[in-house]
């Protein structure tokens, strides 16, 4: 008989116990951040239906995108983001939370397309919102920035540091109305603006050209990326309050403590849901990873579920794409993930399991990682072998003379060093370690 | 416009903040047990290739109780249980392993049938496997059961106590050699067996007529269930071997303390995997649940994936089905998950959010749960209102005269007394509540 293939399906990430005990630390330290700023984890089903997943009614065209289904009439799929639940649920549950509610998620996503090196087609992401009803102060905005700083603060032993980059829908909203666009201009240019860093810069000022035909709005578009908004200041009114909003955000921001904030217009996040500030988190260090967490302001989350407007400023922190990557590129010391175990338990005999068990029970009520070996017919050699391999702290070896004498038998496995003693010192000396 | 729906699709649970906060505190309670005891976490794709889900070449058959979908050549599907992926990743990593390799997962699984009431379409496990390579002691079929007993009394205050009854494969082989059934008889009798609690003691006597046709082979199958073991003593060899069995590994769990064991015949565990012991556990204060975990043991876990025989033992927790089940029948007594937040920072007046920022974020680096409400032009009675609304335990009140003086005004929500003091009072004023 042949055998069945044993890796994952490609674009799909599998860890090995040191790397996923390493990656779930890393989740923990961050949503303990998320748990302390008062944030509500949600756990919402991967599976929604079709027309929750999507407005188009083209069944072929996102079925490239997405892992589809059908079950009798119903046609369903995997979510591919956070955000589609989230709208959902809250707009189902307007009477049961209490707003601006605090939200995040930490959860799987599905993309269906085909796999691609660095893309994933199963990963985590960790999404935070706070959601007001028809209104909500942009400090808010300047609180999810602070709080995904500190997440990602809470693991820079992995990551080093983070910045953010801030952007805004209204500065070019009020740039397209000073240069005059057409509504059909102004969506084709900001799509290529969202598209510019994987365009280069000949192709997209070619692309602007083919767009506008006009050299002037050309150049004042493509000035942006090159000097900010300074020769904007004064032109309009609408130009003037995007700008100070900006500004006056960064000087929010400086006030909580966030001095890694810098403005950049070129920040775009695509063309759903965000219509204010937009900001992207870039890790210094790794600029292989591009943009290490994502999000902005929506002006009505849920205007597909429910008469109610929530107001609301979301992000995704791209847990998954970071830490994989770097365990792939070796770039994490996995040295305190590797042991796990503070005391194997060998047993010498099968008479003496009773004895032994009620050892592992008592060292495991006082917090101490214990693994019992229970082929007791094994030798010694064995047994101690194997406390070796799986890096045991300690040996605790169980014979019929421990049992006689109501002790164990402790082996530091680092130096060596057998001693016989009571349970309690046992405990007493595994807990210094 | 019409508006989408807000439900979820049928057969998945979405809980509210409070119940997930208790599920996530009864999911953590049970994995620090299966921690202590030495299991590494594994997080495995919950999407499959469709010949590693199934051996079945019938796609339209399979398709009816799975989520599957073809993306290019490749069938595959999402996971239903927790095995097959396990045993693909052990026969792929089997020199990354130290054997025997305790290995636990806490997961989504997925159920492509129809949603029936109780039945869910995605729901939680908690699985855990001990494998070793050849062979394997029983005393690990004992230790898990030890470990799955001490899971569930680690929630015990939400379940009760747990009981285990323990089958036997063996028992049953040597039944049926002993009163001579044919190969195809002894596959039938066995699903029946399976299948006798759904069917009833009636419809169970009719159909083993039917496969049988035989008063004597009939009876003496039937007398399992009422009297156990007993006749069959000192009838064969093999009968004397699967009896013996089952006493000694009653005196393994009493020596490891495990007093809550019964024998108990009829215990079956389906067709897949298993080989050896079997065993379900029952919450006597909730007979309506059924099984709240079952396992047992198995020859070759990898059969299909590898030429190296992994032979183990392995259970899951139904971790999904009894808890949503008591919170859907408000069995459940939320109270303590109702209300996270210490504190509530109140903000009077934008010019306060950086001090206020300040003292969030001292107050988080401080362990205590802070939240705080930037809609810094709201009325004191609207930011008080949130407070007593989210069930803060303190608002911390933050206006003009306190950032001149450098003082927080603490409102213990509870006795309503309020006092201005220093950040550093308030801190220990919080903890001390």
């Amino acid at each position: 008989m042949d055998l069945k293939p044993t890796k994952p399906l490609s674009g799909f990430i599998e860890l090995l116990p040191a790397q996923q005990r390493c990656f779930d630390y890393c989740a923990a330290k961050m949503q303990n951040v998320l748990r302390l700023a008062g944030f509500s984890l949600l756990d919402l089903p991967a599976i929604e239906r079709a027309e929750v997943l999507t407005d188009k009614d083209n069944w072929d065209e996102i079925e490239t995108q997405m892992f589809l289904f059908q079950k009798g009439d119903t046609k369903m799929g995997l979510r591919y983001d956070g955000t589609v639940g989230l709208s959902r649920y809250v707009a189902g549950h307007l009477n049961n939370l209490v707003f601006p509610f605090r939200a995040s998620q930490f959860s799987k996503r599905y993309r269906g397309e085909r796999a691609q090196r660095g893309r994933y087609r199963e990963f985590y992401q960790m999404d935070l919102d706070i959601m007001g009803i028809n209104s909500l102060s942009t400090n808010y905005d300047a609180e999810i920035i602070s709080v995904i700083s500190k997440a990602l603060d809470s693991v820079n032993e992995f990551i080093g540091p983070n910045i953010v980059y801030i952007g805004s829908r209204p500065f070019w909203d009020a740039v397209f109305d000073f240069l005059g666009l057409t509504q059909n201009q102004k969506k084709d240019v900001f799509v290529l603006i969202d598209k510019k860093d994987k365009m280069g810069d000949d192709d997209f000022a070619e692309a602007l050209k083919d767009t506008l035909n006009n050299t002037e709005q050309e150049n004042t578009i493509k000035s942006v990326f090159d000097d900010g908004y300074k020769k904007f200041v004064g032109k309009s009114e609408k130009l003037d309050a995007a700008i100070s909003e900006l500004n006056e955000f960064i000087k929010t921001l400086d006030g909580m403590g966030i001095q890694n904030a810098k403005i950049d217009l070129s920040i775009a996040r695509g063309l759903a849901y965000y219509t204010g500030l937009v900001f992207e988190f870039k890790l210094p260090e790794h600029p292989e990873f591009g943009t290490a967490a994502g999000g902005g302001r929506y002006e009505n989350l849920a205007s597909k579920f429910s008469k109610t407007k929530i107001v609301g400023v979301g992000a995704a922190i791209g847990f998954s794409r970071i830490f994989a990557s770097m365990l792939e590129n070796n770039q994490i010391d996995l040295t305190r993930f590797v042991n796990p175990v503070d005391v194997a338990v060998l047993v010498m005999g099968n008479n003496n399991v009773a004895y032994a068990s009620q050892i592992v029970n008592v060292l495991r009520e006082n917090g101490i990682v214990a693994v019992s070996y229970l082929d007791t017919d094994k030798k010694f050699k064995n047994q101690i072998e194997y406390a070796d391999k799986i890096g045991a702290k300690f040996a605790a070896i169980i014979g019929d003379d421990e049992v006689a004498n109501n002790v164990v038998a402790l082996k530091n496995m680092e130096s060596g060093i057998q001693e016989s003693m009571s349970l309690d010192a046992a405990i007493n000396n595994i807990k210094v370690k």
